[in-house]
């Protein structure tokens, strides 16, 4: 091994997205070869936001390298709440449709928490409603929101040791960090397995000084704020690995370009932890991946159901 | 002040307790002078667990200090899971039954899950179904169960600051440890007032020296495991406050006759929290309260549902 070794090993995301897209491609021919129904992912963006446009099209690329149907419905600005409602109704009651993704976040004169919950639970492939998010806590089988499962699976493709380990999670949306830290301190004996650490879960109120101590303590690091080097060097255990989901677009001061970055200072940070994920090329990826292993699962759920009814 | 004050002061739950069931009567008496229906609370015992028994009874004289009207129905021990469920279902539709309270454990031949979520969600006044989970775990209304809702109404009108201290949870169930920490953690500013917090939990799986650090960093430690003497006096970080949900039954080595104690070494602990609550008399009516308020808050959200059904 040579000296400069002791730089942190890089969680390859986008290579473990490739190999999982390529396991749920073989996964989907079986499916399909066996009788059963192509699964179509609908996407749904409202408004022009360019960032949810982005993130629509990746979806639909990893649609496509997966082999799922896919489409996406673009709707005006001024559609209103009631709009948006018909039209996921439709959906939901379309038996072609088998995942339903309500690009998110919606114009503010829609409510977002309806329109989690107005997508069939069955059809949820983002985990984003009531119930499935109630299924987590609870460690009982249901749609796992897409960023904290690929995290979960970024861990344990990684061989990341969590059980008994003291794990940090920095941030408390609802989306990424509390289904984060759900799956994190819970039970590996129940249906969904859990990974059995120690969770602290940090926040905006949570004082920079005891941030940084809970940091340094921690086996495991998930951070998920939106704060360019929040997480830095001299908050981290050797060793540590140190997951980073942030995306935050930034101005090279060097180049004068803008480029993505993470939460983490990642150039200083890597030269004390042990695994460390890329911003991009490591949670990103795997979100996407994630989401097409929902609707698979999805998919072969309703077929399931679909058979006990005839 | 005297010299011996540095003991910790009690947290009186049974004060507490019996202040808001007083509040609870004048507002049930006020919800029923404005013609509404007497809320009625229904509890379910399947077999013959003294304790069970035990918890049923204060519930029950609980409901009669507040003017709630009650009753208990005991199955045998021998009732399938589609008995409990048909007789479940039968308390659903029935307009005079406002809240309806399964007592946990049920025989092992009957599903926990499967009946948790078959009490309608609108008449869940444990808040153990899927539904009211889910909805506590994004800060909306819902019910919330009634351990970690008594415990948050202790502190509170124990004016126990939350907001950006460290809080220790111990212990991982659902019904209690979980909520808690979703509680203690999450945004004052949500629908559910979350007291910003930053949350540890810790479980069977933290290693003793890693709670024992945990714990003495804590400002509040709540702890629900069921293990008497678990948490010590160097296990505390000198004017924390100590909110001790054990309740075990253990021999009195002196007096040889049995006593309930907590998860807290309670007579050295006390000499260096800042509050403690005592077992009994702490977490337990608080507990049995807000189940009380839980049912005169269905009765109202129920009432208002009829009305705009009208």
């Amino acid at each position: 091994m040579r000296f400069t070794s002791n730089m942190a090993q890089i969680i390859d995301g986008k290579a473990m997205s490739k190999e999982i897209r390529l396991e749920l491609h073989q996964e989907l021919k079986e499916f399909v070869a066996a009788g059963n129904r192509l699964p179509h992912l609908t996407a749904v963006i409202v408004g022009e936001d360019p960032a949810s446009q982005t993130y629509v099209h990746n979806k639909m690329l990893a649609c496509k390298e997966v082999g799922i149907s896919s489409e996406t419905k673009i709707l005006p600005e001024s559609t209103t709440q009631d709009e948006l409602l018909q039209l996921i109704n439709q959906l939901n009651t379309d038996e072609n449709v088998t995942g339903v993704l309500i690009q998110l976040p919606v114009p503010d004169h829609i409510d977002e928490r309806t329109i989690c919950n107005a997508v069939a639970a069955e059809k949820d492939v983002d985990g984003f409603h009531e119930i499935n998010i109630g299924r987590l806590a609870l460690d009982m089988e249901g749609t796992i929101p897409a960023t904290p499962l690929g995290v979960k699976t970024l861990l344990e493709r990684s061989n990341i040791e969590t059980f008994g380990r003291n794990a940090v999670v920095v941030g408390r949306s609802k989306n990424v960090s509390l289904p984060m830290a759900m799956l994190l301190h819970s039970d590996g004996r129940h249906s969904i397995k859990g990974l059995d650490s120690t969770v602290t879960i940090c926040h905006r109120y949570t004082p920079p000084k005891e941030l940084a101590k809970f940091c340094r303590q921690a086996d495991i690091i998930v951070v998920a704020v939106g704060k360019p080097g929040l997480i830095t060097k001299d908050m981290i255990k050797p060793g540590a690995c140190i997951i980073d989901v942030g995306i935050n677009r930034i101005k090279d001061e060097k180049t004068g370009k803008f480029k993505l970055v993470g939460d983490v200072d990642y150039e200083e940070v890597r030269q004390v932890a042990g695994h460390i994920t890329p911003v991009p090329g490591g949670v990103g990826p795997m979100t996407v991946t994630m989401l097409m292993h929902n609707t698979l699962k999805a998919a072969k759920k309703q077929n399931a159901t679909r058979l006990l009814n005839v």
